[in-house]
């Protein structure tokens, strides 16, 4: 097979322009479209053209969080490895992830919960706007779910796409009822690197 | 939808089940049966199960490696935070990844390459065994596949799973055409989270 020889500026762009082409006519809604694109892009998988769900207003409200310096919480080292940090930085922002920390640890052992579970109660203690992106951890969803509905946590929105075979859609489905700001990829698929490619796709709108 | 009440430790076991039940009865090479089903775990996409090349013995030979200490070098910081190291740096290794190094991207500009084939020069120069994880940039495997047609690198082996449009489907098939011991994801598939499950698939097997 020949190896286009295309600079690595443009390889982007031709992506792009590919997947453009492969949608065909295909609608997809003009406020969320580089977004869904973007995913397709870092997945190769053309089913994000289906299964993308997005509260009214949501993307708008995460460019203006990240304008103002929200901060960004994920549930792996993957996600927040995967996320652009220059523009977020230059805002005033931050990419955090507790996943590692040993009093998260300590905790998730102690009262039996998974270390995803205790590190979004962790980030309901930043006491500022947080943006939530979880691409692996179904039970980081509901800790957040269950934080809104105590009033402990009001999130600027959750990214909630993550990937898998337990509780996965259903955590993802209680986060739509929940109300709360969301992006989410319904069914089971999703993962870190989608988490942080929409973050990407939203921040490159800035 | 209700939510299964199950522990942390079980959850990866229970997905693991759901993966076999949704194979059925689709034979998988037992050589390569975990690492293939840790691929659909991570990214809930079946599609692995069908599009993936091993060369003969390479798990093996990966496994030999990371036991006596060799190093793996990834083409992005996602995989290289994917990877588990504490196994890998136990058995004296490391996880490198040279992509943000500044010499490389000078050298990548001013040479009009991509950052992802100069790191891959870069690691040539490290002398000592070296597998390489690769689940983004096509050029990193043009990159390897020149410098070992050169005589400059010798790899232990190429996990080589980059994702995209452009150039992608063509790099894989030259790297299974190179000889190369490697573990490819035919097709448009892959990404960073997909190399990183594939290093993790074979050391959990030490």
């Amino acid at each position: 097979m020949k190896i286009e020889n295309i600079k690595p500026a443009d390889i982007e762009k031709r992506s792009f322009e590919i997947i453009s082409e492969t949608l065909g006519d295909k609608k997809l809604d003009p406020r969320y479209e580089l977004i869904i694109k973007r995913c397709i892009h870092t997945s190769a998988d053309f089913e994000y053209a289906d299964s993308m769900y997005f509260s009214d207003g949501v993307a708008d409200r995460i460019k203006e969080a990240i304008r103002n310096g929200a901060t960004i919480v994920t549930d792996t080292r993957m996600a927040q490895s995967g996320i652009n940090k220059k523009r977020i930085e230059a805002n005033g922002g931050e990419v955090l992830c507790f996943i590692g920390d040993e009093d998260v640890a300590a905790e998730a052992k102690s009262r039996g919960l998974t270390r995803s579970y205790v590190s979004m109660e962790k980030a309901a203690h930043l006491g500022k706007p947080v943006i939530f992106a979880i691409g692996n951890a179904p039970t980081a969803l509901l800790s957040i779910c269950s934080l809104v509905a105590e009033g402990k946590l009001d999130p600027v929105a959750v990214v909630g796409v993550p990937v898998g075979f337990v509780n996965v859609v259903e955590s993802k489905e209680q986060l739509i009822d929940s109300g709360i700001p969301a992006i989410v990829a319904r069914g089971r698929k999703g993962g870190s690197n989608i988490a942080a490619a929409i973050i990407n796709a939203i921040q490159y709108q800035l």
